[in-house]
């Protein structure tokens, strides 16, 4: 009765999540959830008819220049003719994936990757060609023998990545992009955390570099701003973007122009300074939590920007972190098990990605204390469950 | 480059004439434009940053309430749970199109139908059964041989249809939820004009008469609020749900939330009996404008509800309405070729749809008496060409 692509269509354990972090008491670890109190105070007095009337699909035309400006300063040179207002950058990759993603086309992915993004891919039928970021390097052996050969496209977050973290260096920014332009691979760049940086790095859309082969950029106003506006944007080749207007105007018409006209009231105005250094104390208590809760049973690396700190448990604790998330949940704290970000049929990875942003430092304590005794007596059950057997 | 479905993906009217409509000047009788003087008045400061936070993907709770208590007054029994928040009814059929279309599939749809139905429905390869509404019926010899035997789904807008504004009788609708449960063809309802009633009909939804067959019937706030907020919702029987919640999950997490919050608050106070009134005058206004301008050019039935009137010019004056369309809005007014409405391949019906809500009483005069020229001009033109000939 349904088309056959949904047979790709997995539960997803964000689903679950989003629905239970509304919950009263609910200590949140899971979604990139930014903090309630850091949310910028819009102008509503700035609404008028206009906002309330249908747009066009590209997008109110102001927004359309602000993004194309900023991101001629970030170093991608785009004109707002190649600006695509989105009602949320998971727009964009249901629009990309629209756009070149067919049963049998392959899309070169890191590994793990944004869980999100393998749902949209999943369902048009992309099989996967997974890279790992940072080590030895983003291709394997050279640009003309990578692991991107003989894909369509490739999708990446190179500024700190989720749920990694991770942030390309410039040289491994340069061998993408040369790598995407040697092999034809098509770039996608989600590039939604950029603005929340705790450490000075290169963070040049690796777009920047492409010399040949198309690309797409997109970014997002739910990090800096508010998810709730649900408004992110895209900027890709001319040739390219004909085909994602029309696709954008099949989907949903246009995006909600309320969020439209706040957003582009508040770029004129807005100072993230505050806003990140919130994060960074935020971040830097996590750490310190971390280090008295977990060192006994993870690794990890702090991170220098984005939301989230990536956890892989030590060998005597590895378990499938998906087998934790009820126990967690019903004890008040959510958390996203590592193994959603991985290709569906990949084995248990024993990893976790927790946010930092969301919860009070209070909070934070006691979330980690219980998340780390949820892991303590699992481990220890199953090593009673062996010495018993 | 592209996925094969990319193929399909005509550049659609619509797209063209919602980038005009903005411009100063234009008497737009293109969109389904409410009057910009009949926006409600929003309720700003019910917001709370709880608003601005990510969300569900099925939408927030209270409004799939009021949603799900809103169906069943009109006859159709849901509970909150069967009810999905839309970011705008046009994403309900790309959602609905995902879940059943691929190519080789059968979609049963009325001719002429929804533009950007088609245009959904052909990114993924439907090929159409079309059927005539009304003369003499829906379907063409009973439930068990009909126009939608061998379909995967059947599409319909039974309630002022757009483009025609033919609204449905309670025979009608009796027997096409019949012919769908004889065939076994997926009841997809699509009701956004419903509020817009100016005589007394039967507007109970066709679903409310499925027995056995499964259904999906969508709604919009875009008429009878405001479309700038791009907000709609579904529902569909209970065995659907999970699968169009996975789908809107990976189209764009959620939607607005605070479209959603603003329309809940509203949902409580908001009486459209003026709304109402005021669209009825303008629909008495129009058809008087009408008689004096378009009587010796086309035919047309006075519509009970909705925005549309829908003109077929008569033999005389029979012409692809889409070549008079840049001249149109060169000269100020906006229009929307019958041709649009109805599956590509078909042969240009020599009709128009107009708009009767946007403008005002006098910009209806200026605009219809400039059309009319047009009209007249291109067949003067045309019987002076085939003289010269």
């Amino acid at each position: 009765m349904f088309a056959h692509r949904i047979k790709n269509l997995a539960e997803s354990p964000v689903r679950e999540i989003l629905k239970v972090i509304d919950r009263p008491g609910m200590i949140s670890f899971a979604g990139g959830l930014p903090a309630a109190k850091c949310f910028p105070t819009f102008d509503y007095a700035s609404l008028s008819s206009r906002h309330m009337q249908y747009g066009p699909s590209e997008g109110d035309d102001k927004l359309r220049e602000q993004v194309a400006q900023s991101l001629c300063k970030r170093g991608l040179q785009v004109e707002s003719n190649q600006v695509l207002i989105l009602s949320g950058s998971q727009q964009g990759i249901d629009l990309v994936a629209k756009l070149f993603v067919e049963p049998g086309v392959k899309v070169a992915v890191e590994v793990p990757t944004y869980l999100a993004a393998l749902q949209a891919f999943d369902l048009f039928g992309a099989e996967y060609r997974g890279y790992s970021i940072g080590e030895p390097g983003i291709i394997d052996s050279g640009p003309g023998d990578s692991k991107i050969s003989g894909t369509r496209l490739t999708y990446t977050i190179p500024t700190f990545q989720n749920p990694t973290g991770h942030c390309y260096s410039s040289e491994q920014r340069k061998t993408l992009a040369a790598a995407c332009d040697a092999t034809g691979s098509i770039l996608f760049e989600d590039d939604p955390y950029r603005d929340l940086v705790y450490s000075d790095c290169d963070r040049t859309p690796v777009c920047a570099y492409m010399q040949e082969v198309n690309w797409i950029y997109q970014g997002s106003f739910s990090k800096s701003y508010a998810p709730g506006l649900r408004l992110g944007y895209l900027a890709c080749s001319k040739t390219l973007f004909p085909q994602l207007v029309r696709l954008k105007q099949a989907a949903d018409l246009h995006s909600c122009r309320l969020s439209q006209q706040l957003i582009s009231a508040l770029l004129e105005t807005h100072d993230d300074r505050n806003l990140i250094g919130f994060y960074q104390k935020r971040r830097d208590n996590f750490q310190e939590v971390l280090q008295d809760t977990f060192t006994h049973l993870a690794d990890w690396k702090r991170p220098d920007g984005g939301l989230f700190f990536w956890l892989k448990l030590k060998p005597a604790f590895a378990m499938d972190t998906r087998l934790l998330l009820d126990q967690s949940i019903a004890q008040g704290v959510a958390f996203m098990p590592g193994e959603a970000f991985y290709p569906a049929g990949t084995t248990p990875q024993s990893t976790l990605r927790l946010n930092f942003s969301h919860s009070t430092p209070e909070l934070v304590r006691s979330g980690l204390e219980v998340l780390a005794g949820i892991i303590e007596t699992a481990a220890a059950g199953r090593v009673q469950q062996s010495n018993s057997v």
